[in-house]
């Protein structure tokens, strides 16, 4: 295992002195763990947070910012955060005008995240609610989840009820504008390699020379299966195929991100990205916007994911509103 | 060899499809493999020009746009561009104002570079200048140069001086900032692993379980010394010791750069910066601006690199300046 790390034990914690450091928009709840937007809570503004276990940096500390999120919990790589995090999230973010918790489909961060909720109704009379991002098209249910993962929409999702609180919209409205991106938003990805999880100090998984995995989870867990590795071309094909053939999306424009897992250098992500440009035109889809990088990550992974979101005009107006965080920023 | 490409032949021109299928601040010159801004040439500014071998994204084809580069070459993957490709760039962008080469200093790409000026010189009349940037203290000459390699500085040097000629400066006075700046930066690399060149078709160098190269080059050329592999706190130190030992950066606040080699994952890339941060606190240095992330790659090679800039003001108002690229955005 070669990381640029210290005790393995220890990456999360020295990540987050990292970002404090650096960000000058976020403060740093170490104790707690917890990366928090600097000026929060805000007057009138409904609070967002997010959180999961670590390893998919920037997601999520790394999108708490101005237009995006107000905390996000850091659990351990790749574990959830505990209940006692959340709730000290939600307590913090809480401004009066109700909190929102953004969720990805994983049993142990939707458990905890429902536990948090119950125990901020009962302790403190926050008024909280849940979104549960599932956007992953690969698999119906997995090594982690009842139905499918939440992967991809959950950054684009982030931005855009980032934006939308940050007019000052209330939170049923934004619990309906969440749910609604969830719908309209499907991803699938794939591996050329597995990573390493620190504390373990050996891959998660094992995949051939000539080899990788299709439908791959943002953990290392299995995908739908383990195929011949093929050129940039047919794997575009691969991830486009089962998300095409999920939603219609030649109806509306879309925003498309090309996502890579940690280790996937960029000349990749653009060639792959010129490849997706082909399907999406000759399927008739107008892509709106883009966003080709690291965004929701798996360590070292080498490998890539699609996501593809339908965003009428109002969402597109969302999308190009201000961000300032260290994973996404324009208009500051 | 697994990588997200087609035919190894065919990464650049495909990635170069890829970007301007991405950005629409671009087009493209596929014959001759220029990136130009698209609103280029701009009556009234200085030109600028950069590029090199491919490899190193988002440097140079992603610093495309507002308030960086006019235009950028890109060579094959570690491959100088020709001069053809930089004289037709110059001519490009040239709105008779003058054009300034920003060359980092590989042999290749300093003959290149000059013979494409002398070529303008000589066909067009258009007034080129050039700065090479030489920054890297790891070693005097290397496999690829005479004199110290240009790396990190080139990033920043970019973002600056494409600021200031977006004001409108002149090129002689465009040509003293960017060799103010030249003077003013160092950067130090280290490796955890080779890349492949897609070509080659296999690993550059060999690296061994607990080894890691210190000094290392952005093509894998190598570096001071091969050492063993010790934990992010004595990396940190082990690259900031050179740095600090060869510049003073006390006197003036200075602009941070923790840059990933392409293979590094983000959480990794955080931890390191709060050991850089650390160092910097020590040291009595004062960071205005930092950036963290993967900015000068080096295809999927596992590593990273600090540089850091002396930054007056003057600097500090270009760094916040609006800037609109693949790589870099911000105010826009």
């Amino acid at each position: 295992m070669k990381k640029l790390i210290n005790d393995p034990q220890d990456v999360v914690a020295e990540a987050l002195l990292g970002i404090e450091a650096a960000r000058p928009e976020v403060r740093v709840d170490h104790a707690n763990r917890i990366v928090y937007r600097r000026d929060t809570p805000k007057t009138g503004k409904v609070g967002l947070v997010s959180g999961g276990g670590s390893g998919h940096e920037p997601l999520h500390g790394g999108f708490v910012g101005l237009g995006m999120l107000d905390a996000a919990c850091a659990g351990q790589i790749f574990t959830s955060p505990t209940p006692d995090q959340m709730l000290e999230a939600t307590k913090g973010v809480d401004s009066g005008a109700g909190v929102l918790h953004i969720v990805k489909n994983y049993t142990g961060d939707v458990m905890n995240f429902d536990m948090a909720a119950e125990l901020a109704a009962a302790e403190t009379g926050i008024t909280v609610e849940a979104v549960v991002v599932n956007d992953d098209v690969a698999v119906e249910d997995s090594l982690y989840t009842a139905g499918r993962r939440g992967v991809g929409v959950t950054v684009l999702l982030e931005k855009l009820v980032g934006a939308a609180a940050e007019e000052g919209r209330s939170l049923p409205d934004l619990v309906t504008l969440a749910r609604t991106i969830n719908d309209s938003g499907r991803s699938m990805g794939m591996a050329l390699t597995s990573c390493t999880v620190p504390a373990a100090a050996k891959p998660t998984f094992e995949l051939g020379e000539d080899e990788m995995e299709l439908g791959i989870g943002i953990h290392g867990e299995p995908g739908r299966r383990r195929v011949a590795l093929v050129g940039a071309r047919e794997i575009a094909e691969q991830l486009m195929e089962p998300v095409l053939d999920d939603l219609d999306f030649t109806s509306s424009p879309v925003i498309v991100m090309l996502n890579g897992m940690g280790g996937t250098p960029l000349v990749e992500l653009y060639l792959m990205y010129g490849e997706v440009a082909k399907i999406t035109d000759q399927a008739g889809i107008t892509v709106a916007r883009n966003l080709v990088g690291n965004y929701i990550t798996s360590l070292e992974m080498a490998g890539c994911s699609v996501t593809l979101l339908r965003a009428d005009q109002e969402l597109i107006n969302l999308w190009d509103a201000p961000v300032n965080t260290a994973g996404l920023r324009w208009g500051i």
